[in-house]
Formats: structure tokens, sequence, C-alpha cells
């Protein structure tokens, strides 16, 4: 044992993970210096994302890379890797990592084993979200959000057509917890600000909608909070609709569950999370889809695998009940398995999980806020002031407290940053939903997609002179239609709608032209295809 | 004429256009108040990016968005079209601008027609260029090679290969005018500094390479600055090769002209720069590719078109030279221009273009530069200080101002950021280059991907016992390899090696299975081949 190091390996680049290898770094000190101990963590970025400041983004008072910490400059004596988790394979004790540049596997071996992989965004078994909503959890879906905003004021300061205009001025978000109340404050703050540098944007046409599946929003808090930050979200032009569940998404409208329909061109969701897959295919005792530990964070039947976090179910050694998934708890759960893990390397006695929540927060944007504070309760400029103040403390890092207590006295003097940064590459191939009687292209439009049925059926509509609308064909799953505009260059030949609720595929031009122009069997059939459905509309035309 | 009011319609969101919609905004406030005049701008993105700032963006001593100014907050009187032209017609007087959400053209009429459209970045001609080397034009580049040089040093952290270390920690920029010297100073600057938070990178084994087809950089400024240019880059550790000209590329190496190749996995090429396909589509008398116009920068057979900017080709009225494609001159042009459609709407006297440059200047990084102001020659600190005053006072905003200042003092005392923001969507399709002899896939790696021959040949190697590598079949355009991985999940079955110079289509996982699993024609033949190749690779291996 002593001519190879202990090798402690941690999975995931949140609280829990890195957390706990900041502090293994600490109390292992001497153990990794001399080569005994050696500390490894997978994480997909190379940061950590301070979660609680994440809703600034969307407005842009926090900078866009300051709400994130270099893992590196956390733990300098752990070998970060930066890639993702392929498999974890408990019996062999190694772990693969996916690949960097070029496709070579990595295979990680380890004695101790840390699961902190938190949980995933899934938005399965609603219709239409998976393509259209736009989840809230990631830097990348913050900033994803700050840009629809800005791209449908541009298009709204443009459009004519009055019920175009509406959808795109309309702002719906889902879940009145902690994270959709917070992103529903930053939002409306920041479109009705920004909105003043849009000539042909009325204040009165923008809408912002919350849906809360309960009857009061932020069940977390006590009642008299939860009214406090309804009130003040209506007050500044926040519509709420209590009771009220999200069904599905198309790519204009938010679908109710009771059958209305929002139009909308933001659809926001914050409700639903599923366990990580890698956590689901671990061949161990869950409940709730969540990794069961022991009282010291280990896992019963396997010693030397820990868990923490999202992903852990733990019971408080103290009250015996469940502990909830929070940022507060993580960090906490890491710090002791951490300990514990210390102390089964090099003896000493392990210790078990106990915390209580010293308190709960949640920005209401512009200079307001609830919190619930060892028992205490606040609200308005004070408990904002107070939200500011422990998470700079929080924050970890101290040029990034730095940077954000800049951005924070700049905000204060600078209009709102309404610059919309496209990085995006070309989508090249994307999925659509569409409810029945939906039009999912008008004759006359530019054509720059060819759709592939999944599953479902339309119909395709032609006008023609003297007769009005006549349908041409209806097609079903595995058929494709809006190649002719594709092929020829010209607009859309005829309209295509919905008469079931499809899920589509769709190709853009660039990639239809690359694939179909260098792989002959498929150039050869779409040849067909289009001759064929060319001399069937000319016949029918006639 | 007096029923409706005069439309001036620009085509652009660089210096020139912006410059000719502020200035006009200005000259016309009573028209336009009065709505007499419109003002349209039409311009891909909602800012304005700053030049010569964008080297930083790349080390993120400026935050990302600071070097962006919003259109509508420098002309808050015009209407911003944020879309693509897609045609200009100059008969009809109309230009139809790409839709926005929805596929809706959009078709804008003008009375006046500014073209400033500037020219774009394009690789043809050079092999693999397209595919792998990063351009350094627009602020998604500079992000985009910020996040390169991040992931190779995440990479070279944990690789062990040797030679595959070589390429990561080598970084090629080609191109020794201004904008490729301030980006190979930012780059060296970065790369040095950031890589101190890697642990298993040592500074000396970092390699940044300069290529210039000439014998001295910064042709435009005097000798003895780029003498002073060429030795300061040398004593930060830039390594110069010059008289060397690029000739193409690779996923991991620059090749060339002499047949030389460096194994990199960054190149970045600032030379190539071509006009802009919808300027070269124009029926109109063009010089070297640009629109020629008259004195006034109106166009001598189209009253009322008028072009400014690096589109256009003006002639100095003073001197009787063209004018130099820069963003000093572009501004002046802008101004000249819209002083004289203001002439042309109102009445009054038009005026001929002349400007002489006052002066050149280029920022080397950590506090030293090069310039030259009215003919007095300056170099290293001073230069330096003189670049940021100038450029910060230049800075279009008031606000960016302070913004930039502020990032300017955090970053002498913050160390750089080495976040990576990845903000990619998987990329579903994408082209590669290989030159001939290449691997591109090896047996027993994760096969990610399918090809598509595009062009050239390739060979299936396979590894048998007993007998070594056996070739098993070459492949030709229009054939695909790649496809067994991706739908049995296993490792390659066998290596493939490029015979000739070939491209290639990669086709990902998801847009494999979504494409093909949807398209009943396409699934029977891909189930028809791989049934084919395993059945032959059966027989071969008896």
């Amino acid at each position: 044992m002593a001519d190879r190091p202990t090798r402690v390996l941690i999975l995931g680049g949140g609280f829990g993970g890195v957390y706990t290898a900041l502090t293994l770094e600490k109390l292992l000190k001497r153990e990794i210096r001399d080569g005994r101990v050696e500390l490894g963590l997978v994480s997909r970025d190379n940061y950590i994302v301070f979660q609680p400041m994440l809703p600034e983004v969307i407005s842009g008072s926090i900078g866009l890379l300051d709400t994130l910490t270099p893992i590196r400059r956390l733990c300098p004596n752990t070998n970060l890797y930066t890639r993702g988790v392929d498999k974890i394979d408990l019996d062999r004790k190694r772990v693969s990592a996916a690949a960097g540049f070029g496709s070579r596997q990595c295979a990680l071996e380890y004695d101790h084993l840390v699961v902190a992989l938190g949980n995933v965004t899934s938005f399965a078994g609603q219709p239409g979200l998976a393509e259209h909503a736009l989840p809230f959890k990631y830097l990348g879906d913050a900033l994803a959000l700050r840009n629809r905003v800005i791209h449908t004021l541009e298009e709204a300061d443009i459009e004519r057509d009055p019920e175009a205009r509406r959808a795109l001025l309309t702002f719906v978000v889902a879940g009145g917890g902690f994270s959709g109340v917070e992103a529903v404050a930053e939002l409306n703050d920041f479109v009705r600000t920004a909105a003043k540098a849009f000539r042909n944007v009325e204040p009165e046409q923008i809408r912002v909608v919350l849906l809360h599946a309960q009857g009061l929003i932020l069940p977390e808090l006590p009642k008299s909070l939860a009214e406090f930050a309804q009130r003040l979200l209506m007050k500044r032009g926040v519509e709420l609709r209590l009771n009220t569940r999200l069904h599905g998404g198309t790519a204009d409208a938010a679908l109710l569950a009771g059958g209305e329909r929002i139009a909308t061109r933001t659809l926001v969701s914050t409700v639903p999370s599923a366990p990580n897959p890698l956590v689901a295919a671990l061949p161990v005792k869950k409940e709730k889809g969540r990794i069961v530990v022991g009282p010291y964070l280990e896992l019963p039947d396997r010693p030397g695998v820990w868990a923490v976090g999202d992903c852990a179910w733990i019971t408080d050694a103290k009250t015996g009940e469940p502990c909830p998934p929070t940022a507060q708890h993580a960090t906490r759960e890491a710090r002791c398995a951490a300990r514990n893990i210390a102390a089964a390397i090099r003896g000493g006695e392990k210790r078990a999980f106990s915390f209580t929540a010293l308190g709960k927060m949640g920005s209401l944007g512009h200079r307001s806020a609830v919190a619930e504070i060892f028992g205490i309760k606040l609200s308005g400029f004070l408990a904002w002031w107070l939200w500011r103040t422990i998470y700079l403390l929080k924050l970890p890092g101290l040029d990034r407290k730095l940077r954000v207590a800049t951005d924070w006295t700049l905000d204060l003097i600078l209009p709102p940053d309404i610059t919309q940064l496209k990085t995006e590459h070309p989508e090249g191939i994307r999925r659509e939903h569409f409810e029945a009687n939906e039009i999912i292209f008008r004759e006359g439009d530019r054509g720059d997609w060819l759709y592939v049925l999944v599953d479902g059926e339309v119909e395709v509509i032609k006008h023609l002179a003297g007769q009005g609308d006549v349908t041409l064909r209806r097609l079903c799953a595995g058929e494709c239609f809006g190649e002719i505009a594709l092929v020829s260059d010209r607009p859309r030949s005829a309209t295509v709608r919905s008469l079931t609720s499809v899920n589509v595929l769709a190709v853009d031009r660039d990639a239809f032209h690359s694939l179909f122009s260098n792989l002959p069997p498929l150039r050869g059939f779409f040849e067909q295809l289009i001759e064929a459905r060319l001399k069937g509309t000319k016949d029918e035309m006639m």
C-alpha cells in the first residue's frame, strides 16, 4: 500500500464536488505533498457556477464570467479532468471519462470515490418543452434567456402584425419556487428597462407571466413572506397565474393544463429535474432517484464510495429527516465527507452528518428580497442588502468578490446592457413540436428547413386561383416535406399544417446540402421524391 | 414628395454604417422629428464591435460585452433591423432582409441607400483552413480563440503522450499585420500567465509562433518601430517565422508553404478577407472587389446610392490616392456621406472626401505598444499609454468607457480569468480536412462520428493477430465510414487512414440517430451497408 498513492476521485464540479476537494486539500496537505494521496476531480466545466447570482446574468448586472470561479484556482493541488463522465464501474473501481480533442478514452482508477453529480434538467413527458422551453439551471441557460429576451424585443420593434407582436412581448416563467421567482423578477426588471431603448415598443404592451401550480408562491418560506413577494411582483407588473400548471409548449405558445394557450416566444421552465443518468445507472440502493448513504455519507454496502449533494439521499443524524437539495447543505455534506475520507485514509474517528439550515433567501430584483434567517423574517430593502452581502461573502474566490462588487456598483449608475451576444453556431438539425392545427410553414415563406416527420400527421395545402385552398396530400411519420424550396431556392410552394400533435426534425439548408449532395444514395432518393411531387402538383393544378 | 417621408437605408453595422446613421441623426434632427425623413439601419448584430480592443477579449482583461456598444443607444432615432441582408435590388430600390422568428421576409424600400457592408473572412483556396483555422475578426472569433486556448491547456494538463502534449501547447498565428501582431501578443501573454494555474504544464513547453510572409512584421509602420516590435515579441517568447507562408491546416497541424508542418491544435489566421458576397453580386463598377464611388461617395451611375468603409473604392480628393480600409477612414467617410445625403435631401452643397490618417498604433500587450502619430514614432510604455487613452476616448458610449476603464483597473490587480465558457450547441454536422497519410480514427477509439467522404480516398485497416495490419478496403468520394461504432455503441472496429488529401463531412451521434432512424429510406441504406461490411470483415478475418 505504501508503494502507490491512495487515489481519491471526485465526480462533479458543483458545490458538493468542489468543496469536498477543497476540504481534502486542507486536511491532507502533507499527504498530498508527499505523494501519498492523489486527488482527482472530474467536471464538465472548469469552473463552479455560483447559482444564486445566475438570475442577474439575465439582466447583465453581473458580468458573464463573474458568477464563475475557476476550479483550478480553488483547488490548486487537485488534478482536474475537464470532461464528462461516461461510465462508473464500482466493481473494478474505475471511471471512464469522455474524450477531449481526438477520441481517446481516459480511464481513472480510484480507492475512494465521491459521487457529487447533482441532477439534470428533464422535460420528459411534457410535449414540446424539450424543444421550445428554456431551462434555467446552468450559465448557458441564463445567457440563452438573456439573448432570447433581447431578440424578441428586436423583432417586436419592427413587427407590424399585432398578434405576432403580442407573442413577442409576452414572457412566461413556469414554477414559483425560489429559482422561478428570482428568474421572473430579474426578467421583468430587465425587459421593462431594456424596452426603453426600443423605439416602437410601448411599456404597456409587455406582459410577464408567472405560472405556479399551487395557491401561493415560494412554498419554502413562511406565508407572510410569500405574500409579500406576491404583492411586490404584481406591483412591478408581473401577472401571477396561481393554481395553474404548464402542460407543454410550441414555438409560439405556452400550453396550460386546462387547455388554455398563452401566445409567447419566451417560455422559461424552472420546474423539472431528474436524476443524473449516471446516478440512475449505478447498481446501488436509491430513494427517489438519490443514492442512499449511511450516517458518514459512505454507501452502506460499498466502503470507499461516498455521495454528497443533490444526488445523495442523506438522513440527518440528529433530526432523522432527509436533507434538502440546497447549496447550503451540499457544502456542509462535502466538508463532512472530506473529514471522514481523511479519517479513513490516515485513521481517526468518522463523524455522522447533521446540519440545520441557517436560513432561506430569495431576491426579488430591484433592491428587494425576502429572507428568513435564524427564524427571523425579513423583507424589502434590508433583506435585499443582506442577500447581497451574504452571497458576496459566500462567492468563492477573492477576485470574484471584487469583480461582482464592482459590477454591482457600476450597475447602480449605468443603463442595462442590451447587446445580444450570438455565439451559437448554425444549428444544423433541430427538433420541433407542433400541436394539432398549427401552420408549420406558409406558402410564399422563405424556405430554410427540410422537415422529417417523426410522428403525427400533416397536410399540404395550396392556394389555387378560383378554387381556394386545396389539400394536395397528407403525410405520416417517416415522410419528409419542405425539400422543394431548399433545392430550388424559391419561396415555399405550399402551406403545411399539422393534423395531429406532431414532432419533426428540421434540417437546415447548409446541413441538407452538404449531407445530401455528398451521399449519392440520399441524393437519388431526394431527386426522385422532388420529381414525383412536382409532377403531382402540376397534375392536380390542371 | 411631401406626402411620404424620404427614406434613407443604411446596410451594415460597422463603423461606416453606424457613423453614417449617427451623423444623419444630428444633421436631420428636425426632419426626422417631423416625419419628413426616416432612417433605417440593417445590421446582423444589434451592437458595434470596437475592433481595436478585440485582442484583449482573448485574455479576458476586457469584459466580454464591454467592447460592444448597442447601436440603439448610439442611434436612438434610427429604425434598427437586426437581421442579415438577403438581396439588394438597385433597380426597384428595395432591399430584402432575412427573417427573424418564423420565416417571413422583410422588404425595405429606400430613396437613399448607403452600402457599408465591409468585407468577410474567406479561407477559399487554402486547404483545411475553413475547417480548422480560427479566424480573428468578430467578437465570436475572439471568444472562440479564448476558449480554445483554455481547452488546450486543460487537455495538456492531463495528456500523457508527449507528442500530443506538444501539439496542444503550440499556438500558431498567421499574418504579421496589425491584427495578427496584436492577437499573438495577447495570446502569448494570456497563455503564459494562465498556464500557471495548471499543475502539469511547464512554461518551457509552451510555444507561440507567428508566421509572416515578408521579412519584417507590421509593414504599415516605419522600419524602426517594426523592428522594436519584433525584438519585444521575441523577448516575450514569441517565435517569429519570417518569409514563411501558411499553406493550409488540419485538425492538428499548420501546413507551411515549403511542405513543413507544425503540430498544433490552435491555428489562427488573420490574413484572408474577401468582398462581401452581397457587394460582389451588385451590378456596379468595382475595383479590387470594392465599389467605385465618385468624390461625394455617391455611385456615378446611381444617384442616391452611396458606399463607405471597407467595401468602397474611394479616391482621396486631395491626394488622388485610394483610401485604405481602416476604421479611421470609415468613420470620416461615413460623416462625409451623411453630410452629402443631408445636402441632397434639403439642398446644399456637397463636399468631396479627403482625409489624412492621424497615425497608426499597435498594442504589443503587457504595457507596451508601437505608434506613429502625426509622424512621430513612439514605442514601449508611452505608446501603450497613448494607445489605451486614445482608444478609450474613441470607444463609443460613455457607459462603455467607464466599464473598460474599470476592467483595466481590475486587470492590474487580479489574476487572468481561466473559465472556459462553452456556449456552443452540439455541432451536428461539421467539415474536416486531412492531408494524405493521416489517421482519421484508430481501432479501439470511441466512435462518435459518421464520416462521409466529399473527395479523396481513404483506406480501412484492421490489426489481425498473426497478420499485422491488413487493409480491408478503400473508399472514394460519396462513400461513408464509421457507421458501425455509431450503431453498435462499441469502440472503432478498424483504423481509417487518408491515402490522398481528403475532405469529409462528420455527422455526430445525435444527428445520425435522429436523422437516420426517422427517415426509413436512409435507415434501409445504412442497415444494408452495415450488414455487408460486417459480413465482409468476417470473411476477410477467416
